[in-house]
């Protein structure tokens, strides 16, 4: 009975996804610069005639339905815009290298007259005046507050919440105010659930400065805090009115920032596109030497990934879940060993292996499939194994109040069939989790 | 231009929604007792063809959408159902004496199989027990956890939520779980909201045991808790699977707590219901004496109101805000006093003594209506001015970050017309606050 209510989505399920909302669109005026001379594996290249003409069909809709308000202005710098479909809370992503330079694209998404960017003290100092900047340029109307939080995730928390809200309330914002988010995961999280709750909700935009969250986090409405026993326990699902990815604030991210970015990258590959796989395997030496086309590629190809997805599963009732391969154990790191200590990525890296030797052990798929997952995030200078903290009974403890368990059972995303197809499921055997846990800790 | 953005309700507005969505009806088998030996208006007798046409139009929509799921069970204590039609999320609410006896009732609304009441150290000893023994009997696979926090409004903060996600963290609670909130509106609002945050959304269900609750706070989905300088500041629009009204429950409720709601049963007959309101002059020795007929047409009557406002704006982008007559100046007191000196209804009645003032300076109603309003006020023993420590300045620089605020423009719910029709505006004569607030304020 138990197994039987946690639905398990099949491979094809998740495979068959990928003839749905391929939304991504050259920009009229794109610049060539960044996707340019890139190499092959495109969409349309490698699916079937059947997917590549429901792809175009979804497309038209998505583009009809959601185009007034997304075009980017004349001799915009914006070189790709990919539109997350969810009716009336569509909003565009837009991708290019100089976004911040163009005020017009940022002022559109701003509801009523006061702003409160919400950015932290490492972003701050980088970036905070160029959005100012951005928001107020020929548009005397807007007057913009700003709340400058400590960094990290163990800053995540409700403690650190208060204080935009605080903010907030101390300004006299009121409904027709937008929140701003200006930087990474952590930013995004938690400004997006400040304005999911303030006042019952109020407009906001993600301006991600990350590459973590510009592939990942800050697309698809997913808020929330952590609680001490665990990660984003709290929160909600709250889109943005737009995602502005700026590629060049990467200029100022730490590698090992890059590096955690990139495990979400890899993550695309292995559940549901495998040609995006393949690219990275051979481009993974041009994503660590941060050269501008490979990580504009990347950054449109995850970001199209996450919005197929979101498009047809928002609020996680099954496909959606496939996108936290490696979370799971994961998170029970970034727990176990206190919020912080690792990066998110490096904490889904080692998780992601983790997830493979799982599925392998299974049968579930080829070793062949393991060996290139752990090769990638190797290249990628990521951790293939958990920090020595954490043994078989830290990781069950954590687990067990995972947001993916229902009625007492524990749900994974797990590998199975060829490179780019997984499962989300409660049907396994629990003997291959244990040999996983016991395999990757010492005790 | 700032007026203008302001839109203004006119009466027309808010009259002709009397209108829609009648979804009020008897239970197949009802029990006679509660409101049948009732005083004449009801919406029929007093609506013209033309409207009484229109309802039951709706009215038939409604219950084809819902019915399935809400028909009480064969000779059931459920003397009325009000469905609240909100599409996927409609649900109805439950009225009769003696409701808890029916584990059925309850059941029926329980996701999944582990259950979390949150309530008071008031409520707890007279109910839990009996809830509890609602939700499991003959229902062996579900369990029962609860967390009782400290009552009163001056505990509707983030540190008591955060005792609800404790507790449901700690108990390992999954998506699939249902909180469940038993006692007044302080318990409804922050177990509605720890329901909406909560893994980013569990099920949630209502069982009101205060008038206040009862004919307001626990239907339309407005969860949330105080900021220090404001109140409802921090929340969500998140709506419960079912409403269980339990009218046996108001036999302990004290006397103050019974005024306090009834503040909020005038309010619908101001702003929208005339009828209702001169029943209510008529039968306020019979509602203080808590006669069982009378209480339960209140009940209902206020029900089938805020059904109806709600299901036309959930949200409260204009109609709905016309349901908060009163309350700005009703949640100055409840700040500027500290949380709790006064019960909200309290609050709320000297702010509609206000906000009638207000409007008849400025012409808006006859002398007559605010007189009315006065009297039926100070009949229900209520108070009709504020206490003596709020100052016309803390009336002004609380009321600065109410809700209604947009673009910097404090927008009030005022009657204009004849009895049962009021405006939400920022279009009035600034002169007639600040003499309203100086005729109730010392300094």
């Amino acid at each position: 009975m138990a197994a039987a209510a946690s639905s398990s989505l099949l491979a094809a399920a998740s495979s068959s996804s990928r003839a749905a909302a391929v939304s991504a669109r050259r920009a009229p005026s794109a610049s060539p610069a960044a996707a340019a001379s890139l190499p092959s594996p495109s969409r349309a290249s490698c699916a079937p005639p059947l997917r590549a003409s429901a792809a175009r069909t979804l497309r038209s809709r998505v583009v009809a339905s959601a185009a007034p308000a997304m075009q980017p202005p004349p001799a915009s710098r914006v070189s790709t815009v990919v539109d997350v479909d969810l009716g009336d809370r569509s909003y565009p992503i837009y991708i290019g290298a100089g976004l911040l330079d163009e005020p017009d694209l940022l002022q559109r998404h701003v509801h009523g007259k006061r702003v409160l960017v919400v950015t932290n003290t490492t972003v701050a100092p980088l970036y905070l005046e160029k959005v100012t900047w951005a928001l107020t340029h020929n548009n005397p109307n807007v007057s913009v507050e700003s709340v400058i939080l400590p960094d990290g995730e163990k800053y995540k928390d409700m403690g650190t919440l208060m204080k935009v809200f605080d903010k907030a309330v101390e300004s006299r914002l009121d409904r027709r105010c937008t929140f701003v988010a200006l930087g990474g995961g952590v930013i995004g999280d938690m400004c997006g659930f400040a304005a999911a709750a303030f006042l019952r909700g109020v407009n906001f935009i993600q301006i991600p400065t990350t590459l973590m969250a510009q592939v990942d986090s800050s697309v698809g409405g997913k808020t929330g805090i952590n609680h001490p026993l665990g990660k984003n326990l709290i929160g909600a699902f709250y889109q943005p009115q737009c995602v502005l990815i700026d590629t060049e604030t990467l200029n100022t991210l730490p590698d090992r920032e890059l590096a955690s970015g990139i495990a979400e990258v890899v993550k695309y590959g292995l559940i549901r596109d495998a040609p995006f796989f393949e690219w990275q395997e051979k481009n993974m030496p041009a994503l660590l030497a941060r050269e501008p086309s490979a990580l504009a590629y990347a950054i449109k190809r995850s970001c199209e990934n996450k919005a197929e997805v979101v498009a047809q599963d928002e609020k996680e009732s099954g496909l959606r879940a496939t996108l936290n391969l490696g979370h799971t154990f994961g998170h029970a790191i970034e727990t176990g060993t206190g919020y912080g200590a690792w990066l998110h990525g490096e904490a889904v890296a080692a998780g992601t292996v983790m997830a493979a030797d799982m599925s392998h052990r299974l049968g579930w798929i080829d070793e062949s499939i393991k060996k290139r997952a752990i090769d990638i995030l190797e290249k990628a200078k990521l951790p293939i194994t958990p920090p020595e903290a954490m043994t078989v009974e830290k990781f069950k403890s954590i687990m067990a109040v995972d947001k993916k368990v229902a009625d007492g059972l524990l749900r994974l995303i797990l590998l199975k069939g060829p490179l780019g197809t997984c499962v989300f499921t409660g049907d396994y055997d629990r003997n291959a989790l244990d040999e996983t846990l016991r395999a990757f800790c010492d005790c």
